[in-house]
């Protein structure tokens, strides 16, 4: 296939071993840990162009470009976005994404081994909290010579990550993109996560995390978490768009005793069980269980105002109006904090049916606002 | 116990094998059939007071009053509204409320043997549409000696009944109180019934749906199943209120790596459990999918308006303000059907935190405007 000229093209992951001990929050330490990561771009001879994306829960490091040109490759997740020329302008800026610890592409995780074992490390790997993520990027950063992020991006969870690194790295973050994100979950978050997770421990093969000792696979609950996730990223009106009453297979009509299936069902079972095929369940529940705990204002006295005057980056909050799982108002509730600790915010909410996962979609009024800001980054002692 | 004075009393559910065979909608006839139902206060010499109720998903015919007087006894499921003097006033109306058949608490369905096969019905049971309801509720009313109802009331599904009676049999309805409820589901609906069965067929126990033939039980899948319904009967707010983040084990304290349990995930997984051990799987999975299909204009050219063309009777639209399941919106279109077609329809928006379940509660606004609308009906020639 012929690879698009905005494209950053091939791209290969690069994987590096931190031997660094990383002291976890749980009180556990890390003596060394893999960490899978792609970066596209040039890091400027001052070091100050780049540029930080923390993925979301179904991410990964293989944000734009391809890994071949073989027919049908998809590129990374936020093409869209990344590119010479796009958004996130790699004539620009230096772009670092890693995979987080914890997840199942590659970085230590679940589903990798645990030296103290030789064993996967399964339901043991160490509960982790997000600034152990923060903590984890800092090394990479430090590793690749990165004093200060120009900016860090992330959305959904991964705006939590960018706001908890204002927090514990001030001096190392310069702009802080926060894109339909939210300062902790609600308990009807919580609610939903913990149906996802009772969803992958009921699966017989989920076998209390050994899955993949036991080389058995609980795809029939992850599939179902997925799922119960995926309903919550969508909105009411996008539904009602897309796919409507329709029927996928069957008839209404009276008389006729055919099994039915709506366009939606088929739609979320397709998700669903692509999703299992190639996630893992334990980081599934490790990394739902670690957006319930966030809190971004605990340590603060659960005063959000408190804990963004200790920021001194400068801010792009984005919401999108019909995001009901992390809605309008949690950003505004960020806003407010910012607003209220004298830092340099911009707000815009996005018109959109799309629902959280408008934050992936190349919604022109949403790529034009994150062009609009990372263009006004200065880098390299010039625009 | 003490039974308190404004309650039915003492109530014994009644049983009847009908004869008459029910030809069903999807071409099955049901020869013989049981219905369970219990009836509150006297039918009258004019034979025109009775009100006829439609239980929702989890309900029964066990609306009202105590089965026995041991200390602990639970009143039925609508204690609020239906006694002497209360909203659904038993002083002057003959209230009968029959268990769906399908469900699964004594009246016909998959949990009951099928006289075919002398085995339980299981997952053979016929695949029943609204209209098998209500025409099983219009045999009932024939034996009882009922030409018309002065009132059906239902919310949400029991709703949907109550509008279905209103077209089947237009001179049988005199006037129609439909509660939280909408003139079919839409695709955000339908999804979390999705999500509900998908929870209880992956349930190993649940055995192709011959769980009782085998003696297994498939109580996670169906308390998954309960739980993920449960989530939308709530609204945001009423989970802010009631839960917020509390935990109700563990700690936020960094260092300590207890397990962590929310409030909400507590409360939702007693919920869940108590509701597998009294429901069966098949009756779940049979009514969610009734749901799913039931489009009360479809055969009106999808026209709610010459649908409720057709009707007689007089209405009551109620709906609750943080209602996300049934919302608002879906209720307008309701009242603006019947405005359309000429009928007299009243309309209350009952401001609530409570959500779906507000329909359950004795919010003081809602029931009186159910007392006031009822008051408001004649029987035995006078108010």
């Amino acid at each position: 296939m012929t690879i698009p000229a905005d494209s950053v093209g091939l791209v290969t992951p690069q994987r590096v071993t931190i031997d660094t001990p990383l002291l976890l929050s749980c009180g556990e330490t890390l003596n060394s840990y893999d960490l899978v990561y792609e970066t596209y771009g040039e890091l400027n001879p001052e070091k100050d162009n780049a540029v930080l994306i923390c993925h979301a829960l179904s991410g990964h490091h293989h944000a734009a470009g391809y890994h071949s040109n073989a027919e049908g490759e998809k590129p990374g997740w936020w093409e869209s976005c990344i590119g010479p020329g796009k958004a996130i302008d790699t004539n620009k800026f230096f772009v670092v994404v890693p995979n987080n610890i914890g997840g199942c592409h590659g970085t230590s995780g679940p589903n990798t081994i645990n030296p103290k074992t030789g064993k996967v490390w399964g339901p043991d790997f160490p509960k982790l909290r997000f600034r152990d993520w923060v903590n984890s990027q800092a090394q990479l950063a430090d590793l690749l010579g990165i004093d200060a992020w120009a900016a860090i991006v992330g959305g959904s969870l991964g705006g939590m990550q960018a706001m908890r690194w204002s927090l514990e790295y001030p001096d190392r973050v310069r702009h802080c993109l926060l894109i339909a994100t939210a300062m902790n979950l609600t308990p009807q978050n919580i609610a939903f996560n913990e149906l996802a997770r009772r969803a992958i421990v009921a699966d017989p093969n989920f076998a209390d995390g050994w899955f993949l000792e036991k080389d058995v696979s609980p795809v029939r609950g992850l599939a179902l978490a997925r799922m119960i996730g995926h309903v919550t990223y969508l909105s009411q009106n996008q539904m009602e768009e897309r796919f409507g009453r329709e029927l996928r297979e069957g008839s209404f009509e009276r008389g006729i005793n055919s099994p039915i299936q709506f366009e939606i069902e088929s739609y979320l079972n397709y998700k669903g069980d692509r999703f299992a095929e190639e996630f893992d369940a334990n980081t599934y529940i490790l990394i739902t269980r670690m957006l319930d705990v966030f809190d971004l204002a605990r340590e603060y006295d659960h005063d959000p105002v408190k804990a963004f005057s200790r920021a001194r980056a400068k801010f792009l909050v984005v919401s999108f109006s019909t995001d009901w799982r992390f809605s309008p108002e949690r950003s505004y509730e960020i806003v407010n904090a910012l607003v209220g600790a004298n830092r340099d915010v911009s707000y815009v909410n996005i018109d959109t049916h799309l629902g959280h996962d408008g934050f992936l979609s190349p919604i022109p009024r949403y790529v034009d606002a994150l062009s609009s800001y990372l263009g006004n980054i200065s880098c390299g002692g010039g625009q």
